[in-house]
């Protein structure tokens, strides 16, 4: 039997009700059931045209999903406001998280598909965690740290750093942190997106990657030897590329992972190509977790102007990843 | 009467006479004469199937051109090997690119178009300049600095910051900076490329333009200081703009350059966009000048493989500033 998506809430005053209900206008004929965790009350009141099933258990979304869009009820204390954020709803916003990760570690779901939260009405109400990913990391008592990778069809990134300031990024980048990320990468294209031997490419941190010294020290002195050491280790690993031509279309198609050393290195050429198509895949943990890769769009909530192009590709991804983990551990 | 563009000769071991001859070849029945300063014979050496018209001034160029490859000869001391750079010819490869320059001063050629270098070779042969452009600027006695905008018909950029190591380019960053560079390009964008109002967009430096401080302090104690400054000019700037989103497809329509804070944040999004039809304009000099977006490429020199897009493009480009700055002078 097919087991369901699980999809959080998100931020119920972003746009996360719209696009789920549009994901699934234009996946209900398709063969990847999910449901949401969240408030029905709510999606009402995002789009009353939306037909809903409540459901009670995973199991029977699957059922239903051709007629109504599952529903596995969860009140928002507060009634949300497009736009405006409530600290008294962030409570229901975590527990629809928590909900789907317990459901993804009992195997009663394929994978966990989250929508943007806002942070800071997490903060507002006590939420103690760096950001949604460390969270989760957590919630699954993962063994090894979390990685973000961007996928969309033309290019997979994994930046080394993420949520830092530049130069602290630059500071902190260690040939350790490098080869650890990319090993985490190879291991996840092979067992996630089933590539017998994955190619990597690494990129420089400087320009050129510092042609030779002229322009930085970081590229020979901490990026060359990571690749070296990920090629002892097996790992089919190039680099310090230089970061402004490997991107370009022709390069691309050199390698099936770029790992990028600092987030906007790795960022601006995959959202350059492909802003609403672009995923985000938590790689490193028990389960499968992936994610539109944009935010909460507070500026367009409630105006029916959400694209739902990112989330329902992370849901064909979360599904592709489910399938190539279960083929595996046939 | 038509001007003729002026090429110049490039490193002779790359693939600058494979794209030259080529590029006339595609170009020949169009609008936009052209005539390269180099070796007749290095050039018959690269491709003997191709006819050469040797010429002695600019304007014998346009009569020729249909007909053939319009060179006045410069000669090579050292027979070119492709892929191998000789500094013995390093004098011949200053000069045709002084003799365009001289040619361009007085009126005689619309523009400057310069084939790739290799620095150092020229610095073997006791070149002093930072670079290419820094050169031109002395030759044209240019009264401010040349500023370096990357073009393709998706997106223009220009960086504030070019050569230099990533973490110096961060602390090379200054509100000055940024206001000389985004006036110089909302000038250019007026003169050059027939913008009465450019829309410039400002990047930012950190993930997220910083996200209130969160990470770093730059883009509100640096960025956004310059972008007010520069709308209190009049200057229709916006900013510091969360880089990783800013190139977008959709994002990309609501400006007419990008100002970016370093050199790998301008180029990644254009060479992710266009590897081969990108186009390297130098601002702020007194004459057109125009280069491929791409480098001596010596790995393929002489074997046929070198694509002419972006020197064609360069080429294109060359005559269309030439006719805005035209029309600005009538």
């Amino acid at each position: 039997m097919t087991l369901p998506l699980a999809l959080t809430m998100g931020e119920p005053a972003g746009i996360g009700g719209e696009i789920f209900l549009r994901a699934w206008a234009a996946l209900r004929t398709g063969t990847v059931p999910f449901f949401l965790v969240g408030d029905a009350d709510w999606l009402r009141a995002v789009d009353p045209s939306v037909p809903l099933a409540p459901i009670a258990t995973p199991e029977a979304a699957n059922d239903l999903f051709r007629r109504a869009a599952p529903v596995m009820h969860a009140p928002l204390p507060a009634r949300p406001v497009p736009g405006r954020p409530d600290a008294a709803n962030a409570p229901a916003v975590l527990h629809s998280i928590a909900s789907c990760v317990t459901f993804a570690r009992a195997g009663r779901v394929a994978g966990v598909v989250t929508n943007p939260i806002q942070k800071s009405a997490l903060y507002d109400a006590g939420f103690r965690h760096p950001g949604h990913t460390e969270w989760l990391a957590e919630l699954t008592e993962s063994s090894g740290p979390p990685v973000m990778m961007l996928a969309c069809p033309a290019l997979r990134v994994v930046p080394v750093t993420v949520h830092v300031a530049l130069a602290r990024a630059i500071d902190a980048l260690t040939t350790g942190a490098i080869v650890e990320t990319a090993r985490i990468t190879a291991a996840a294209l092979r067992a996630d997106f089933g590539i017998a031997r994955p190619r990597l490419a690494v990129a420089g941190l400087n320009p050129h990657a510092g042609e030779d010294g002229a322009m930085g020290h970081e590229d020979a002195a901490i990026i060359a030897p990571a690749v070296a050491a990920l090629r002892a280790q097996g790992i089919d690993a190039r680099g310090p590329m230089p970061p402004d031509t490997m991107f370009s279309p022709r390069a691309r198609k050199t390698y099936d992972a770029a790992i990028g050393m600092y987030h906007d290195q790795a960022l601006i050429p995959l959202k350059t190509l492909d802003m609403d198509g672009g995923v985000n895949v938590t790689l490193n943990l028990p389960i499968v977790r992936t994610s539109p890769d944009h935010g909460t769009a507070l500026d367009i909530a409630g105006k029916g102007l959400a694209d739902p192009g990112s989330l329902i590709a992370a849901i064909w991804m979360a599904a592709e990843i489910a399938q190539a983990r279960a083929r595996r551990n046939a």
